[in-house]
């Protein structure tokens, strides 16, 4: 394999990836222009960002795809409900860069300093409301047994004023994060520093 | 959950998935486009294509990703192998529109009618060579026990000699398919009747 | 291990068993009498015959334990039931021999060209009635399962019509496969080529 | 279900069987001879032959099976290594009248009290040979993860000496009672209370 | 590691642990004292107490504890009771030591020579009551699926009559069996040869 | 159950377990001098305390036992290297409390803030020596499958320079833990909010 890579600006730190980062010169105008979005409103370049861009076709429909269910407006679950989603498969999937990314990202939407952790270990004993815990658990079936799933499950998310819609983008957020977790997990992906303190702190530190 | 839908054209069929199919007329020109341009080349619309129309957003992602993978030209896997990886990861998931679609798929690459079966019962007794099954041994590992996945598993798929970009691929594809094995899980998804034959006899009936 | 047999009459073929097979002249007459009896009437030796002659002893036993479950006439279960019992297990098993071989049997024994491999892949979602989803519950807790089976399981099964000698045809076959697919999988014994196509087409090359 | 069956002398017994027990005026005369055999041969009749004995022609394969893996002379297993494989795939089973049963005939077989409590617990810290551990070590493959069996675990089993026909031996056993277990756990199946005590006094109750 | 240790008065029988057995003489006063306690009560040394000998400390504290919860009077389980939680958890961790040594211990306290080995094989057949039972299941979900627990298995627990301080008690002895199956898993306790045939015989070596 | 008790002070806060929290002023002395002294220290009292004191024998054997592997000066394990196997194997556990309260400790004893997040995802992908790496692999061993250890465990430890002191060290602590962790999941037990924080920030809140 190529020699790993660090981040561009960073040449000491450890690698974010087991494959090597193209050099951001050389990437398609688009891509960049992406990576040049997020540097700009986060002040950092997620890693996900970076590690992706070795492969131009597969960094569009992975971003495309992304934010046709997470940043999508409407719909029946908050942003913050989804990240809970992402953060509870992902830590099932044991996927460092997206429990922590995300984590953060959670955090900063339910402004809620310690609902990531919570989630992350077991969201069984998360402080959620009974309509969470009914989304969680049925996304972890999407993760772990989706051979299993049958009518009933839809049944139980009606109970909990989930509509055919939003039982629609539970899975999908579940089955697409259970591909980024296989990518990160396959690609070593290194999640940036900086998303360990995002949302702790009363007033964060901003970059948000 | 809105009444589950049928084929367009076969009112009586049992129900292609747990979620109802738009009405092809109400679906954005591009992803009508799309299914038009699949049915020419078929003969039939494969289910996965009406199923996802509910979503034009995330069909458009998903078919973009998918055909960065499975289409492109190029790289050190055949088609054919491509479509092992589906196979023997989507038994793994237990998920019966891929196995039988792409198990058809597989059989018309390869131009083996026994391949497919072999590769979803047990990919460790099909017909294949070394290199096929270590590529099988690591995708099957991205599927199933990704957090494991370390150096030495990008050491063997050398010795196999695989590149690095032939080890992103097989992870890639093995990564798309854990969502869609969750999606077609979730929505229960009924592959067409057609798939079933497709490349099992000496001249197979076409639509290839 | 002796050099591994292919088919007395294909020596190219790939082998069907990690055994060797005996030469037929050599068997005692009621084994080459059985052997003879399924040539004639099938067109081939399945290769279960073969590569299980090595042991006469336990060759006669085999078969008439699986005579005295799947041949005989009368209890609650059809033939083709009895079939759909073994495909699933099997498959949870992840026996080649027994998914493909029985598969081309419940096929033929159904009608329906499509129903083995559905079932092959995930009985949940296969074109069964409730009586059949529920036999298919129980015969997989008995394959999987089995310490856990209590009473639960057979009024569960009673709710659907089945009586207590059915219960017990349930459980002995799954039972009886729970062995067959571990002698198969352990002999590395190989489906013959010709199960594959059996029963798939509209005019199946039935007879057989 | 019919009312559940204690042995025919002692009325108030727990039942020994979740399936009524046929009277014995009523069995085929085979059937009837080969449980007074082993009545006279043993002092009490193994609840396995009465619980059996329902179905008489599954009652005849069985034993004939059995006695073929378990009685027949010569082999490079003996006697008590047999049923060390029948303890210790029994266990990994639940199976609580194989365990009990066969843990009572491998301390009679191997003259050592001890040894079927170990086997039964955990054979890896059992006082065994390293080849009796290799052995088992196969046995239990066969009986939990045998889709995985490969070439190698045959090597491995002939570094310890054990040839093709001893490989087959092993792997039958373990099959034969993976088929065994699940009908006792199915039909409950109690072991008789004599088998407890056998084999563990200085002097043991044998000629039983 | 240093070499392994046999029980002092028997140089030639294999050793009862992975890890020497400190010289008695040279252990601090209270622990000696502990030693010959039970050397005094029970006739012989359980080699629990020459394995743990090595850490003062940790000897007393795990004594201290196993006391706290086991040999406390009162409460609303039965020292059998308590012993039975023991012996189905230790089992399902497969521990020697545990399994064997508190085998004899339930045999005797319970007065029921075949309980230990029933409930050690599968707890869900032995001759229990329905309170039993339900005691066992939860001390399972404890030992085994504990992130698993909620509110509805204390529900079930008070239904059958147990008290939150059982329900706490039945906690805490399945977790610190958790912990003394690992470090007996770990060090490659041997249960004492004394302990196999206890409270096995009508008129049992009692006494004890 | 009793009704569940939030911390003395903080009557609206969310419980701190299934079960009451005792009256300090009912506990032994010795108990409150230990809560006294905790809470003097790290300027809060830490749950663990208020839970465990419900059973004061149990607190006292449960704290000398902590102490003996977590507070002992000497071996060769450093305070925070003993951190990361509670912190590895009670997210193996999903233990609310111990991956929170102890991945406080590690940051603070490692003053390294990532660390105890990457240990608790995936310990493979953390920021660990080799020789971390071997302890943990031998922890998880320990937590998730002891039955299966074996001496080739101990000869990797000692490869990375890990004596047999150190070896029962890791193996005692990963043992205690899956008591702990057992204990904090059967009673709900709530990591004090304080825990998240800390020693995440440049300059700790230390002195803690």
């Amino acid at each position: 394999m190529d020699k790993p890579a660090s981040t561009p600006s960073t040449a000491a730190a450890p690698p974010i990836s087991r494959f090597s980062i193209p050099d951001l010169a050389t990437l398609p105008d688009d891509v960049r222009a992406r990576i040049q979005e997020v540097q700009d409103k986060a002040g950092f370049v997620p890693n996900v960002f970076l590690v992706l861009a070795r492969r131009p076709d597969e960094f569009r429909a992975f971003f495309a795809y992304h934010d046709a269910l997470m940043a999508k407006d409407g719909g029946g679950l908050s942003k913050g409900e989804r990240e809970m989603i992402v953060v509870a498969t992902s830590a099932a999937n044991q996927c460092h860069y997206c429990v922590i990314a995300h984590g953060a990202i959670l955090r900063i939407y339910e402004k809620r300093p310690l609902l990531a952790d919570q989630v992350a270990v077991n969201y069984r004993k998360a402080d959620l409301t009974p309509r969470q815990r009914a989304m969680l658990e049925f996304a972890i079936k999407v993760a772990l047994r989706s051979p299993e799933i049958e009518d009933g499950d839809f049944a139980r998310l009606r109970e909990h004023g989930f509509s055919d819609e939003d039982a629609w983008d539970i899975a999908a957020i579940a089955a697409f994060f259970a591909m980024s977790n296989r990518l990160a997990n396959a690609t070593a992906m290194r999640p940036n520093d900086e998303f360990y303190l995002m949302g702790r702190l009363p007033k964060q530190p901003a970059g948000r």
